[in-house]
């Protein structure tokens, strides 16, 4: 039986340069606001989808994990989001790495790979928590978020937006750390484990 | 670009058939007997090699995990175990479903299929404690545990040894539960969140 060598390679931070653009705006407001708008889109277009990229560098000699940390607040994300109404997970993920990662200058672009889903996860109710299961009974779930993980070039630019800083987070300061990072970034390297991280 | 439908068929706990056959032995001991065993081992072989199965059933309508307890213990294990020196992982976990869930009779042995690897452990230390990643730092790992998952027919017959008994336990009850479960079990729900399981 042939499988899959499940090996990724996780090139030196040093490959990449991170520059900066200018700020993303975004919504207004806290978790209430957040909330509120959830409700009034879902009573619209039904069933939110999502996704995020999982992005690798290596530091030090372990596997990092590329975070957007929003200012100076403790709340860190994926590159990622919303999709539009039909639009393709992987179109709309090319879409929010451009976004949250690309340089504005177009000959420094980079061609956005996207690789395997590694993680499904689902919020049933109007509140905060995502669970990677459909719970039971659960018949109209509210978001759906499917995590990609974005295999890196060994170098490449990025640009953040300057209301946004990227942080590289090793695995081992995520695991086991959902009351930092909530439940979904503090579950990557369960989500991760299959897979072989050739630190080149 | 072709990506894969990671679908998996998951069928309900009622076309499985559950039989009894004699105790697997079991070396003596709790964690501190274990725990020396590895230590003594690990002088003579090296890393501990171990490989787990992740089997599914559907009960109500949500996908299980099929378990064995030992004894009345709070003690929940994946059928799996430790490979022989030089053994494949795949060749290794066959045997270990056929010691814990094939019938002794010849006419009722299930053709194991082994699927997909869904996470791999790493323990660094002489302790209990596993991680999903190497830890940085740690040259002399003790063990490294791979589970796979393996998918089921929609019927066969299993038969468990008198000291364990089988249970099926719903993604729910695992998740964000290492307090019962420990880390490993405890995550089944991350490792498996990227498959779509069809209820059928
Ligand atoms: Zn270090
Ligand atoms: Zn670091
Ligand atoms: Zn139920
Ligand atoms: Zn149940």
């Amino acid at each position: 039986m042939l499988r899959p060598s499940y090996a990724h390679a996780v090139y030196p931070v040093d490959g990449y340069k991170f520059g900066h653009k200018p700020a993303k705006q975004e919504k207004e407001g806290g978790p209430p606001e957040r909330l509120a708008r959830l409700r009034a889109k879902f009573e619209r277009e039904g069933l939110r989808r999502s996704v995020d990229a999982v992005l690798l560098v290596q530091q030090h000699g372990h596997p990092h994990v590329l975070l957007l940390q929003l200012g100076n607040s403790g709340l860190f994300k994926l590159p990622g989001g919303k999709l539009k109404p039909g639009e393709d997970e992987i179109e709309g993920l090319r879409r929010k790495l451009v976004t949250y990662l690309s340089p504005d200058d177009p000959n420094l672009v980079t061609p956005w790979e996207i690789g395997e889903c590694v993680g499904t996860w689902w919020r049933p109710n109007y509140d905060t928590v995502l669970y990677p299961y459909l719970s039971p009974h659960v018949t109209r779930p509210k978001e759906v978020r499917r995590l990609y993980i974005a295999p890196l070039l060994d170098r490449s630019c990025f640009a953040v937006p300057r209301n946004y800083k990227l942080v590289a987070v090793p695995l081992f300061e995520l695991y086991d750390n959902a009351a930092r990072f909530g439940p979904v970034l503090a579950s990557i390297p369960q989500m991760l484990c299959r897979f072989r991280l050739n630190i080149v």
